[in-house]
């Protein structure tokens, strides 16, 4: 069984406005919310706040199954489903209490067969580029020490981020962060890989402070040894949609095909990572076939 | 359940020149056909050579459940799947007798509780563009006429179209072929929809002859009020690829957004339309998706 919305539901989230505003998130989860109450969004074994590093935010939760030594039966451990959320690089987290947001996101690795990971990371302006790549690589170097006693694999990681995240993620795969010793794959849902120039007057950006060329991660993320999969949402708002159109183009142009693309139909910026478990033709397939196929032994 | 393939398949498939010859298209139907064999690839009721034109080319077979005034129970009759095959323009059937090629598209459209129509056309050098989507908008206007008869529904008709029958499918939906009443939307699997200028010296094209910017279809298909989806094959050769690239820009700046699009994971230009059935998250999946969505009543 593929869980699927209902087609009124879909047309609901495609009525909404775009924009990505505080209306969006909070119309987008309360479509959303009921599906994943009906389907339950914790795993048997969720282990909370584990520090990565020596700051306030370097903090991730594992989602396993109830087995505290589980993995798959073949000898290795499941592959690790890291998720890293968005927030416009000054705010959001791993786990919003009392919502789905995000522990679905590690119910539905779990349901998978895997380990899931939702991690959070330093905001802007505290920090600035490269910053969350390199939270990212921390996290992934923890997880290489430390997730095989919760039953995952540390040779098979695949990590994906969300808005501001897969920017991060995106940074990470293209070396700006550190070592991709043992990451299998990198999925970035609804991201920008290019930073803009400052205009003449504009305030500087909070994350990238005033942008120089290496800042654009497109360039090297190209010539990734990660396998990457780019999804963006039906109704992600233009700058999302011009910056798949723009990794098309360069990938055309490095490897004489497209990347691997998924158009997540239906969903708006909010909703398409909560269409995972609930919407599964909508994201949740492609996904997990990239996983699937990334981390077989 | 959903059909899928095992990896190792997919491997196989993933291994083979990509190059689209002969040989690419007997190794792809070699490893897909015993999947299609164990499934089943004939729909219950299967009429064959329906006449849509005075050409003998102009044949049509329709596939549908066993009930011969059948359709769906809310007084409509079913959606429609209308498949167009390629074979360079001058070559191909809809129907190739001892192999699932393609009734298998009919059975796969039948299970979905569609009706299922393939098509076959005019070849070059005999007829030039663009008789091709004349012929499309031939058989839709039969269609039309007749398939409620079939149990199908004259108003909620989607054309797909494979290769050179992308091609045809793209000029119908851009308007060059005729009459687009009835159609709900059309499927592009690795077409290439600008016709190029023959080279100094070449041989004219078998279909284009020697182009003029009006063959090319894209300007007018980014305004086509039918809905589109474009996929190509992970292995598809870099013409293929760059057409999706050129379709995306061209969607951007027209949509300011990016069109439906689908990465066919693992497969090539011959094994995309044949993994309908028996690898279903690779196109089927999204593929029925966009059906169901623009046939909804």
């Amino acid at each position: 069984m593929v869980e699927q919305l209902p087609q009124d539901v879909i047309a609901r989230l495609r009525a909404l406005d775009p924009a990505v505003t505080p209306e969006l998130a909070q119309a987008s989860w309360a479509l959303l919310t009921p599906f994943h109450e009906k389907l339950g969004y914790t795993a048997p074994r969720i282990v909370r706040d584990l520090r990565y590093g020596e700051h306030e935010r370097h903090r991730l939760d594992v989602h396993a199954d109830g087995e505290p030594a589980g993995g798959s039966t073949d000898g290795h451990g499941a592959p690790v489903f890291v998720f890293v959320h968005g927030g416009g690089f000054v705010a959001g987290d791993k786990r919003n209490p009392g919502s789905p947001a995000y522990d679905l996101v590690g119910a539905w690795a779990v349901r998978h067969g895997w380990v899931g990971v939702n991690m959070t990371y330093r905001y802007a302006p505290e920090v600035k580029w490269p910053a969350g790549a390199e939270d990212v690589a921390a996290a992934v170097g923890w997880l290489r020490a430390n997730i095989a006693q919760y039953g995952g694999d540390p040779d098979r990681i695949i990590v994906a981020g969300n808005s501001a995240g897969a920017t991060h993620v995106a940074d990470f795969a293209a070396g700006h962060g550190g070592d991709l010793a043992g990451v299998r794959g990198a999925a970035l849902i609804s991201g920008i890989y290019t930073a803009r120039p400052t205009l003449p007057g504009a305030a500087p950006h909070p994350y990238y402070g005033t942008p120089d060329p290496v800042q654009a991660s497109l360039p090297c993320l190209v010539e990734s040894q990660v396998p990457l999969l780019f999804a963006v949402a039906e109704r992600d708002p233009e700058r999302f949609q011009a910056a798949i159109a723009e990794v098309t183009a360069a990938w055309l142009a490095r490897h004489a095909a497209v990347p691997n693309l998924v158009w997540v139909d239906g969903h708006n910026h909010m909703s398409a990572v909560p269409s995972l478990g609930v919407d599964e033709p909508a994201l949740g397939v492609p996904l997990a076939r990239f996983v699937e196929r990334h981390t077989t032994v």
